[in-house]
């Protein structure tokens, strides 16, 4: 069973086990799958999974694999959808999994230092025993790193108010492609010293450089919180009350859009207790201190009420907020109960053209005869377009890639980009060149050079 | 009068004569002195000053001066203090003070879109008409430019709040030091797609790129405004204050505070009305919606009244308003008065650690025999520290050279930076490898190359 991976020599197998003494290296094929694939439907096996615990092993194994010419791939927990952390065919898969410390949880400064492999659940534990939490909240903040966060820039619904990753970091150590150790940033608010590496490498999805550790800037916890449900005749209502409460001072922590068709899937399934002739819905949560919470509230119900609104409900107990709740989340077992390997992406269109795009999106719906439903993120016009196929169908794989293509020219047509959220990695990459033109595109590819002169760090990725 | 500076060509003027025809073009040193200097003390006379009003000028023009290995800086009005916009030797000012139209106020999707010599003050004015302001509120707010503030990463009191051009900046049209036109970023609140072009520009202090457009993100204009002064019978119980308001949620629009020096040299001019034990002054202001304004004001003045607090004045009239922020502009014209050259640094560090700050200031202060005043924006930790010297005298200013050294040998010891709004320019070039190391510095160096590869742009500034 210690029979190696036929990319990889007896010789490197050797330096490996060295540098990744005992259960930190991975070759046997049953291991080495459950690091193979990601939350998108990719799958490339790794010759072999490697564990880091400290900085200094990633530098070293980073010489050798410029010597080597090998390529890796990094990984948190692999919950991301686009398929950035597949192991790159022949080389490594580099799991920050064990890099797994807090470091500092420093309140008087309002930041936290970990390293990588620390989940984004565990960081928000550790913040809140003293006041704090770190804004970024994707879906998979259970179980996913902060260090795939970074590396995805991940948001979620409070980035409405509180900004993603790149709001919210402070400062990173980090690994160059070429095996040099970047420290940037600073552990302050402010600071205007050299060039921003900081928001260059988030979001860069571990192409540039593999973060070893970060500095996080935390926000002290609401003390309140009040949830309102507002439906509308259609999306031009709802669209125009997103763009009324974004417009006024009281910023909503979650600000979530659902269409007539999520409304539709989800009465399919369950009773939400939505008025019928419903065309979509806002979900309005509020973070305000104590005293303020309530006038703010009536305040939201208000602007979101115009003339096109249904109803505006704002729940008075938990019991209510959870209700209130219940149609939101009974959207995505509904959907996975209907097409388990559902196409969502993530696109971003300017906010007051979400009425654009989701008639645009009933077009195409049509015009390919797929089923789309779209919910989201309305207060960033983030809008999870869910085009409800089976993938193993050629006919419907065929109209959902056509479908697509016009998808994405129709978000840019509206002044809006590809991915708010999920990133670029493998599945997108072939779009990317119609969002950023050429003379731009090649900058980048320069800056990757910069950083990674071998082309070692997630080959294939990110940039077309 | 027409005679060529002796560093351009007729064939050259000829040339630059084509692109920035009639008054576009400045070449007589009667006309160019203007241009020579910055609010540094520094100055540089051009080989000549370019007024461009389209950004196919800056590309042409970028095109010949690789051709003729000519350097340049570009300037919006001069105000930086760090000489970041002084020209090169025998090389060219661009000024972007005619690139100034408002393009776009778009109220429903929170955004402006402005060339770069649109100046801070009416961006606000025009926002302003709308609901809206643009956070970046640098002292020289009233005649700054837009683009001089992207180009400086500037900031001011409210950054607490509101954060710094970085995070207020959604994209940029931008021409690379190769001549490339760049577009960066996104019209949306969030995007993943490509590298962070946007923030790698902003504060790179035009060694870059010229930014010949921005995309600015909007805040909706705050209902209502508290005032609120603090005093204190030491430092060390203002920066416990200042902790413990950074740790709550109601976070002030603007945490400006006062050392004893301050105090001193107010009181040496006028009577400010503050307590004579008082060691230490906190203004605090606050921007809530009307609702809350009171509550909020009322929590901030109990949270900053520690042990060590002497007196919290909430301000209810606009008359009160103005009294309590006399004592805070009273400083500058007394500075003016005692030092009128003195030397301003602005460093941070870890808000908790401003005493050892304030405590190794009043050290070096009497170790140099040089009065050292304090003030500056508390909520971030960026402190500004006035060395009342004469620059004429060579003795004060060895004294002070000196000092400046151990004060950022202190910073940094103390997990801080050298700048946090000012920047590096001329005048702090020297100092920037004492806080950034050289593989990340020789990095910062290769982008340089990447955008810029015949170092035309702002040479010799920024990076050591």
């Amino acid at each position: 069973m210690n029979e190696s991976p036929p990319s990889l020599s007896p010789a490197q197998l050797k330096v490996l086990h060295k540098l990744f003494p005992g259960e930190d290296l991975l070759i046997h094929p049953a291991d080495t799958l459950a690091y193979s694939y990601d939350n998108s439907q990719r799958q490339s096996l790794p010759a072999a999974v490697l564990f880091p615990r400290e900085e200094e092993q990633i530098q070293a194994l980073l010489e050798h694999c410029n010597e080597w010419q090998l390529p890796l791939a990094c990984r948190g927990r692999g919950t991301g959808t686009t398929g950035a952390s597949i192991p790159p065919a022949g080389g490594l898969a580099l799991s920050l999994e064990r890099m797994q410390r807090i470091l500092e949880i420093d309140p008087a400064n309002r930041l936290a230092r970990v390293q990588p492999g620390v989940t984004n659940h565990e960081l928000q534990q550790a913040a809140a025993r003293e006041g704090f939490f770190w804004p970024p909240d994707p879906t998979s903040a259970a179980v996913c790193t902060v260090g795939g966060n970074l590396a995805c820039n991940a948001a979620g619904p409070r980035a409405v108010k509180y900004g993603t990753c790149r709001e919210n970091t402070l400062g990173l150590h980090a690994v160059s492609g070429s095996g040099a150790l970047l420290r940037t940033g600073v552990r302050t608010t402010k600071g205007v010293v050299g060039y921003d590496l900081t928001r260059l490498i988030v979001g860069s999805e571990g192409t540039l450089a593999i973060i070893t550790e970060a500095t996080l800037k935390l926000t002290p916890l609401p003390e309140a919180r009040r949830t309102l449900q507002a439906t509308y005749k259609d999306v031009h209502s709802a669209a125009a009350a997103v763009s009324a409460i974004m417009a006024q001072p009281v910023i909503p922590s979650a600000l979530e859009f659902m269409d007539a068709q999520a409304l539709a899937m989800v009465r399919s399934y369950s009773d939400p207790g939505i008025a019928e002739g419903a065309g979509a819905l806002l979900m309005i949560e509020l973070e305000e201190n104590a005293v303020a919470i309530d006038a703010a509230a009536a305040r939201l119900a208000t602007v979101a009420g115009n003339e096109g609104c249904i109803d505006v409900a704002i729940a008075s107990s938990q019991e209510q907020v959870q209700a209130l709740w219940r149609t939101r989340k009974s959207l995505s077992p509904a959907l996975r109960n209907v097409a388990p390997r559902k196409i969502n992406e993530d696109v971003v269109v300017p906010v007051s053209h979400i009425p654009r795009l989701i008639d645009g999106l009933t077009r195409l719906a049509d015009k390919h005869h797929i089923t789309i439903v779209n919910f989201g993120h309305a207060g960033n016009g983030n809008i999870h377009v869910n085009l409800l196929i089976d993938p193993d169908d050629p006919a419907q794989m065929k109209a959902a890639d056509a479908c697509l293509d016009e998808v994405f020219d129709l978000v840019l047509g509206l002044g809006g980009t590809l991915s708010g959220e999920h990133g670029i990695g493998l599945v997108k990459r072939e779009f990317v060149s119609r969002e950023i033109d050429n003379p731009t595109l090649g900058l980048m590819r320069q800056i990757k050079d910069v950083f990674d002169p071998r082309n070692l760090l997630n080959p294939g990725k990110t940039l077309p």
